[in-house]
């Protein structure tokens, strides 16, 4: 019997990740249809996706001029993402929305049932608690597709039982090696320059600060209702085993597998199936080699500690932490900042915040502004 | 709510596994209830586990003279251990005896639909395809104790497809690092020390031979119905990573644990549920150690090379393999025979056999008395 077709929504359809999703629905035909294809100003790509695809329902960048009417003319209605993620044509939205962005369409499809095939850290981050009630209460579903959280998911697959801890793995980034005096003159180009994974730029230098990791921590507590105590980050350079899980009896089960990202991408399309894909990589085992782990050094990455005691203290401040990095990560693609004072801006940011303990989506809204002013005004006014 | 209590059946409760079966049943209190206690000649240690666990039934071997008066004052009535295997008090049989007298339990077991935790490997290796027949027919239950099949079994937990590839880890024995010209002269007691498990002494000097993970792979055939074509051997001295599956899109899953026989033991007895148990050691995180890989050297190990070539051809050819083997192990234990002979021997057994396809149990019964006879005639007529 073949799987009834799943019909999608991806939101940031012309970034790494939406296209990996295209790549996937491309390798699987007569699998999924594409309902709904949203971008930001990258209309030339989501113009040549909707020509392939034949979305219903288009999104962009209000800044593009003239994008209106030439996809209204392709046959599509533009329509908000949050009303993409809500629409009843729809079964599974993908959100792959880098930042702050992510959280009102994930909001809205929690509402509305849907399978939620997540690579947006921030909606988590910021909102776990509103989202997962909301999920709860509609039975939406929740699909991971950073390669850690569907590593974990994919480990706690028939585990009739809560996992007693999880351990993250992180590759390290590219600065794993550095000391922390090298780390103060690391140039743009060097921080994006990823030793194993492919990403879009926020999230490759969150990778070289292990802000993602912290990220990552924080996002885990909320998909599999872990305390942040119980979830340890342990480096693994070679980034095959994605993610491990210890069970009450003491057994791990761990992930593996190549570096890409069409993979948990598909296993969350296909969930609870997977899918034969020839263009997904294999481990070649002829030469498996050896796999290395090492513990994070939090001195050096303290944007790692920030999120991990951001995590801890729960309430507004990892909407905070997700606010002050994304303005921390853009002057630093601006060269307006160095390196090290990505960490430095976050961690005043935060030291300035007076938390609001389970708050609500404007609250968390109000405190997300906040942040992005207060780290501002750090570069502006003062030195940060 | 409290899950039921088990009845159990310990066949070969004196040996390895059985004493570390009982360990479990001690570390877990009110969840099983021994029935029945079956032990060779160490009716010692039979005696103080009759006291123990008071069980209604008893099994040991003939030769032991004054047995059963001693057995019968305590309270026990001594039955055969395929009456044991399928008596009605009777939930599950744990088949932790060694060698082929496991096999005709076994299969009572498999005919009257009872949990099997089976940790003799020739019972599956010499009558897999009868035994998974019956098992099927029955509604009886499989429950992998060997490390590695506990291991695959974890992996495959939630899995709703057939996987696509079974990877065996073996830690390479006493010898992984040992020159062909070497193996000739090793000894007795060099053979028993494996590096990383404790284990009986068939299964000890079959560790070293790598003719255990050979039996391992037919054995994970017939449990997890994959071609022995599709299950491949990958040498992993540390002994962590326990076995890997890998499925149809490439993602691969590992289960890892301290090598501790009593955890594979415990999760076949606790099935599907899992439970804490603070006598089993844990991995330390904190210094979680570099996990290393290599090729298996078939011309360094034949036996791994024979055993996988018998699994291919099948029929009789396994229990030939496995009757040979227990001849060759036990006079290379007596110190008759040197360490590379147990593979010549075992390879001439094989070389001379007339393969009977699907072979009834009375096949199997005749090649593997005809295999042992022809590997004493080895080497009491001829140079072996």
């Amino acid at each position: 019997m073949a799987a009834p077709v799943k019909r999608l929504a991806v939101l940031g359809s012309t970034g790494s990740i939406g296209r990996q999703t295209l790549d996937v629905v491309r390798a699987l035909p007569g699998r999924f249809r594409i309902i709904a294809l949203a971008a930001g100003e990258n209309i030339s790509l989501l113009a040549e996706q909707v020509s392939e695809f034949k979305p219903e329902f288009v999104h962009f960048s209000p800044t593009v001029k003239g994008g209106r009417a030439r996809l209204e003319q392709m046959g599509c209605r533009v329509l908000p993402m949050e009303d993409m993620a809500s629409h009843p044509d729809v079964d599974v939205v993908v959100v792959a929305t880098s930042g702050g962005v992510g959280l009102g369409p994930t909001l809205a499809a929690a509402k509305a049932g849907k399978g939620i095939a997540l690579a947006n850290k921030e909606a988590l981050v910021a909102a776990g608690e509103i989202i997962t009630a909301e999920v709860k209460r509609s039975g939406a579903r929740l699909l991971p597709v950073d390669s850690e959280h569907s590593a974990i998911w994919q480990c706690l697959a028939g585990e009739k039982q809560k996992a007693r801890r999880i351990i993250l793995t992180a590759s390290g980034g590219p600065f794993r090696e550095y000391l922390v005096k090298e780390l103060a003159g690391v140039t743009v180009a060097q921080a994006l320059r990823h030793p194993s994974w492919q990403m879009g730029r926020k999230v490759t230098i969150d990778s070289a600060t292990l802000m993602n990791k912290g990220l990552e921590v924080i996002e885990a507590s909320w998909l599999f209702n872990m305390s942040v105590d119980d979830i340890r980050v342990l480096l693994h350079p070679q980034s095959l085993i994605h993610s491990m899980v210890e069970f009450i009896d003491g057994s791990v089960k761990a992930q593996l597998s190549c570096p890409d990202m069409r993979l948990p991408i598909q296993y969350a399309l296909t969930y609870p199936e997977r899918s034969a894909n020839p263009q997904l990589p294999v481990i070649n085992w002829d030469n498996f080699s050896d796999l290395t782990f090492a513990q994070p050094d939090f001195n050096k990455f303290p944007c790692l500690r920030l999120a991990i005691k951001a995590g801890k203290e729960g309430g507004t401040y990892p909407a905070v932490l997700c606010a002050a990095d994304e303005v921390a990560v853009g002057l630093f693609l601006a060269g307006r900042i160095g390196f090290l004072d990505i960490a430095r801006i976050i961690g005043r940011v935060l030291e300035g915040h007076k938390k609001i303990a389970h708050p609500t989506i404007e609250e968390i809204a109000a405190a997300d502004e906040w942040a992005r002013g207060k780290a501002l005004r750090l570069v502006g006014g003062e030195k940060p």
